[in-house]
């Protein structure tokens, strides 16, 4: 149950803030708090002793909630050796087979996975494979609203050897609207410049920064019959979405589509780009991550938290679950509530979202913005229909404050 | 000391690589052994129970060599907690703020840093804010032989919130030479576009991937005096060079300079970049990492790997046990032998690099390539007289076999 004993944020919460306020670059605007470690389930602890339920998950990171037994345990069978962290591409250690065997078990029709340290990275090596062998490519292809990781291209800067970087040249990209015209646009593009312009198509089957919106059956299913029409690489970003959030592994599973590519993350506790045979490029060095594959701790709870995902059934409840949400949310009378599984959302007044984010962590619920207007409601996979219901009270009651 | 029980690569160890080459998609050729998590100081052991000496430090990644008895403890401290991993930069802990004050407390005149998760991050972010609010740029300036990590642009794909991508155009690189003629070239190209066309100068004080080449004095200073004369932004990356291995905390210190800028990560265990004052934009999510800042247990190493170089004086050490390491490689008249502090490199005839690197891991020695010819010595900064003899005892073997 949410409690708390101090304003929000508490005194020694406000002190680090205060700090990392000064001296961390590039600080946005935190949430009102400072986690301690302590906690159990949905409820985390700050450092003020206050217990927060938390509809947020690390933004879909910690998908098992907080001091999971089962995941406790792994992490202290790993506490009698150092370093727990690799140059897992030079240097590898059991658990990267492990962990690439436990996410090609959950990937019907993909043969290899590259690891490496975040989604961005993740979806970078997606794009460099996608494009690899595509010598007449002219633009890469994405859609309104996308996010798909901060980087810009440190590779530009690059005069070492030749491998790093042959085949790896970004061209213009192309926005298509996130709708059913975006086939339309493809195949228009494609009748202009030749399929061979277009480097890949990359898609979020649920948008995350962008606002949780998720593309129309008609509009994903167009896109790809077209790209696999004309052997056009069709890669799915799954960082936000994947390992079991929307009710399915991965998001694109809703749409009854293979991609050749995907990229994961965030809940996997590693990034990860997977795909069909062939797509990986053969020579030597052409991809590679220090740490990638080398994190022994993060790899045997990403592969645990797969684990207990089947065990528990948690694909399965993260729908019944997710139903129950919507419909609570809906009885609430709030716009746009939306979403699949455990990955919903719901849309506030222009200017009131910021707000409503800050109120609900001062009633001691904690949930995140996405898009302009939207919120995030993303439990973690544990929760009982008794949190839920606490969360939504929250949340009526934030409401009614901000009216 | 070196043993071996079983022919390189074991067994077991043979299995899993076996297992890698099939599915880990970009696998290059690595060094004939898995891991197994034991070893002790400059020693490590694999699954198949054979004891290596390792002068390759996970790529300068592991700088206190194995099990050493103060970081286990760090891991065990940290048992009894889940998750380790945080969305740091939205939900905040308290080694975040520890972790930014360390690293300020060996970078004098350095105000800020932002986490990230690898050093390919740092440097995206290093050059993100150097460019920020440089509104006439029109490329960037790096080196001849420059590693600055692998990421193309993921960011190019993006059509969410503008905030994410203001003031972030990538222009093309011009390419200076690694050497005294750079300051020349770089007046040139002031002449010709203007100070402000040139976006930044990043440069490595001594070359990682590229060679283990370290810039003159002349080279350094005459560029760095006309980025201050002409308010161009001076980046140094300290990714491999960085957290004492070059006998001072950061390999640009050895010039006497302060970069407006600087990336650091392997030693440091997670990805930071550090500037001056002014440097990182107001913004709100300008920039960000969803791990940013949130790996506890990271963030808990790489702050006690700093204090442990403090507390046992190991820049002085790892001076003196360089100079011993050149001396002795001296002896041996292996060709170019160079380097500062514990990051040294000597040269081989064309084409037998590789095997050398190969034929030194059968003889239970771990070393690494680095640019076309050149082998790095990276012991870790534990490393005894002893094991300096008996590493370089192998050297000699190999180099001998291979003639």
């Amino acid at each position: 149950m949410i409690k708390l004993k101090t304003k929000i944020p508490g005194l020694r919460s406000t002190r680090i803030l205060a700090g990392l306020k000064k001296k961390n670059g590039g600080w946005g605007e935190p949430h009102p708090l400072v986690l301690s470690g302590k906690g159990k389930g949905a409820y985390c602890e700050d450092i003020d002793g206050n217990v927060f339920l938390d509809f947020a998950c690390q933004i879909a990171s910690n998908p098992l909630g907080y001091n999971h037994p089962e995941l406790l345990k792994v992490v202290s069978d790993y506490n009698k050796r150092f370093p727990l962290k690799y140059a897992g591409q030079d240097f590898t250690i059991e658990e990267h087979l492990d962990m690439i065997e436990s996410i090609l078990g959950i990937s019907p029709g993909m043969n290899q996975v590259f690891l490496s340290n975040s989604g961005a990275e993740a979806v970078e090596n997606a794009i460099k494979i996608a494009m690899h062998d595509r010598n007449k490519k002219k633009f890469t292809v994405s859609f309104q609203g996308a996010f798909h990781g901060r980087t810009l291209g440190a590779l530009s800067l690059h005069h070492s050897k030749p491998v790093h970087r042959e085949g790896y040249i970004l061209e213009p990209n192309k926005e298509l609207p996130f709708s059913d015209l975006a086939g339309d646009e493809l195949q228009e593009t494609i009748k202009q410049h030749g399929a061979d312009a277009v480097a890949f198509v990359i898609l979020e089957h649920l948008q995350g920064e962008g606002g949780y919106r998720i593309p129309s059956d008609k509009m994903v299913k167009g896109v790809y019959s077209i790209c696999k029409k004309n052997g056009i690489p069709y890669i799915a970003d799954e960082v936000q979405a994947g390992i079991g959030r929307t009710g399915k592994w991965w998001s694109f599973e809703h749409y009854g589509i293979k991609p050749d590519i995907f990229s994961s993350a965030k809940a996997l506790q590693v990034g990860a780009t997977v795909a069909r045979k062939g797509f990986f490029p053969d020579e030597p060095g052409s991809i590679s991550s220090t740490w990638g594959g080398g994190h022994a701790l993060d790899l045997a709870v990403g592969m645990k938290t797969i684990e207990l995902i089947k065990k528990h059934k948690l694909l399965e409840s993260n729908r019944k679950n997710g139903d129950y949400i919507k419909k609570r949310l809906n009885e609430l009378r709030l716009e746009g509530v939306r979403g699949r599984g455990l990955a919903i959302a719901f849309d506030l007044e222009n200017g009131k979202r910021d707000k409503f984010v800050l109120e609900c962590a001062r009633h001691g619920l904690l949930v995140l913005g996405c898009g302009i207007n939207s919120v995030r409601v993303i439990p973690p996979y544990v929760i009982k229909k008794d949190e839920i219901d606490e969360g939504i009270d929250v949340i009526g009651k934030v409401v009614k404050i901000l009216r």
